[in-house]
């Protein structure tokens, strides 16, 4: 099989339904509210499921076949406005050197602690080592017709974080230790994850991507000075890095009620927001940009009269603004009915934008 | 041993130092910025880790002396400006008939799911099922001379995330399903643990606590739209029946940068706040309300010169309104150097108020 990089596809141009999520990300008028769902691939489809009885996550994420084939399973059952490629966020890590495994959230045996282990992280070469992520990308692009493929890789912090802590953390102590104790230790390894995000980035959207989504999942754990100080700068070269890519970008965090106007200044042309935001406050201090959000993934295991009227409050709220996107305030949830997304996602079609 | 409530005694009138806590609470003038740490008295110090080699968590609960003197351990070690009585605040919950252990996290072995399961829940008589925390109040008060001594509880919506979740959660998922898919079993639910919570409070403050926390340390779980329709009434119900006790109240959150103002108005004389929200913009969105917080526990781990610039950047914020109580953003971390407590007490009271 050869993969060739999309940009070398012949153009066509997209249905008005295929065209309402890129719209809305760069705050033109559309036809409906667009609707796609985080982690909409994955253990709440039964697809999914099967495929995971002969395949490790990671053997899917680095096979570019079957990571077209999860990224497609959404759209084939729910009327979502865009694909997200299918891959872990820790891949960038484990091309650092991380040794990376699931048991069954991520595990990194080796993690970073000191200045030693930040001086011994590689140097990465994006079409080299992450090259599966790219011919995926390809693959599914040539697979889903016009319907557009988001890209996307961990912000600086939220990578870092899972690169010192090494397993799951409530209380981020390891992180918030070489970030108060060793500034320029901190710096280095945000500085050194910040290039290898911006690259890989780069090359999925050379490679098809049509918008990248940074998710900076962790950062709720931050106060707006620490965001501002060790983090806001790293983030931000990311971000730069991106202007003039032709592609929108979202710029995703939870528990950012605390410094949003800093979160949003950081970059992205599209804030992903999570619940813990009022909708129409979030509004008000992003400035000019699109928003995302910001369904609590709960409300999809609720009984449907109580969805509805959630998902009917949040298009009061947002769909007759420009630059408005429906998503959740975080990824699905595993034992969601998948039943509950169809819904959501036709109900968002339903509502009138004007 | 004859325990005796407090009221009996003889009321000698406080010294200066000993005033600071109360007179901030209630935002009338101090001489100095007062200070005290939540969970000062626990894992970090080794006084009690040696206690913790002969007795179980609850064993020192439910024993008054041994309550009593982890309560004084940071008092004698620090020169804080408040003692909170040795309690979990879980035991409530046992007195509603929650089969509770330590593994070594707090574990729920018949956790609440159901109207079934709710209609179980023991009525409390609180003088009964936890004298043991008011006689560790009354003997405690005995001990401390001047100091004042805070009491305090789980605010409805933590408390019932226990009870529903049974051990620990990161995504809320069973509490919300309750929440959303049962609402009238939720409103009897937290209407029960309400009408307990205010009666503990209350028999507390008649043993002689000066001061009460009610302690809201999940309700960052939630959108700023649950907080108001599923939540708030419930903290209110609490609040509202300790109005007239005569002693303030501290009402603390974590995570509530998304609806502190509803969070304020719920009550309490003092709002509790943690690192998420600048200081300075909390201040803004409380009303006329004292103000408890707010430094990331995370930073008593940090070298010393960080830790001050951290603390003094606080105290810059603050030091100068009526109404400030320095304390952390949430509990101390297990650990933490104790050196690092006392310098943060040291500092607090050499910043100039004026």
């Amino acid at each position: 099989m050869i993969y060739i990089a999309v940009n070398a596809e012949k153009k066509m141009s997209p249905t008005p339904d295929q065209a309402r999520f890129l719209r809305a990300c760069r705050r033109q008028p559309v036809d409906r509210v667009p609707v796609w769902f985080m982690r909409q691939a994955g253990r709440y489809m039964e697809e999914y499921r099967r495929l995971r009885q002969r395949h490790s996550i990671l053997e899917i994420a680095k096979t570019p076949e079957l990571a077209c084939e999860v990224t497609l399973q959404p759209v084939r059952s729910f009327p979502v406005d865009a694909a997200i490629i299918f891959a872990d966020i820790l891949l960038p890590a484990e091309a650092m050197g991380a040794k990376l495994r699931f048991a069954p959230g991520p595990i990194i045996d080796n993690p970073i602690r000191s200045s030693a282990d930040v001086r011994r992280i590689k140097r990465v070469d994006v079409e080299k080592s992450l090259g599966f992520v790219l011919k995926a990308i390809s693959l599914t692009r040539q697979s889903l017709g016009g319907l557009p493929l988001i890209g996307f890789a961990g912000a600086p912090f939220t990578l870092a974080s899972y690169l010192i802590e090494g397993g799951p953390t409530h209380d981020f102590i390891r992180t918030k230790a070489l970030m108060h104790g060793q500034p320029k230790t901190w710096d280095l390894l945000l500085g050194h994850v910040a290039r290898v995000t911006a690259d890989y980035l780069k090359a999925q959207i050379a490679w098809g991507a049509q918008a990248v989504q940074l998710f900076d999942s962790w950062v709720g754990a931050l106060s707006p000075a620490e965001y501002r100080r060790y983090v806001m700068p790293h983030s931000q070269a990311v971000l730069e890095a991106l202007k003039g890519s032709g592609v929108p970008v979202i710029h995703f965090g939870t528990g950012t009620a605390g410094f949003l106007e800093d979160f949003a200044r950081a970059g992205g042309d599209v804030i992903g927001i999570d619940w813990r935001i009022d909708l129409a406050s979030a509004w008000k201090r992003v400035g000019a940009k699109a928003i995302q959000g910001n369904l609590d993934p709960t409300l999809l295991l609720a009984p449907t009269p109580l969805l509805r009227r959630a998902v009917h409050e949040l298009l009061e709220q947002a769909a007759h603004r420009k630059g408005y996107i429906f998503n959740l305030g975080h990824g699905i949830l595993p034992n969601t009915p998948p039943g509950s997304v169809k819904a959501v996602a036709d109900w968002v079609h339903a509502w009138s934008v004007n």
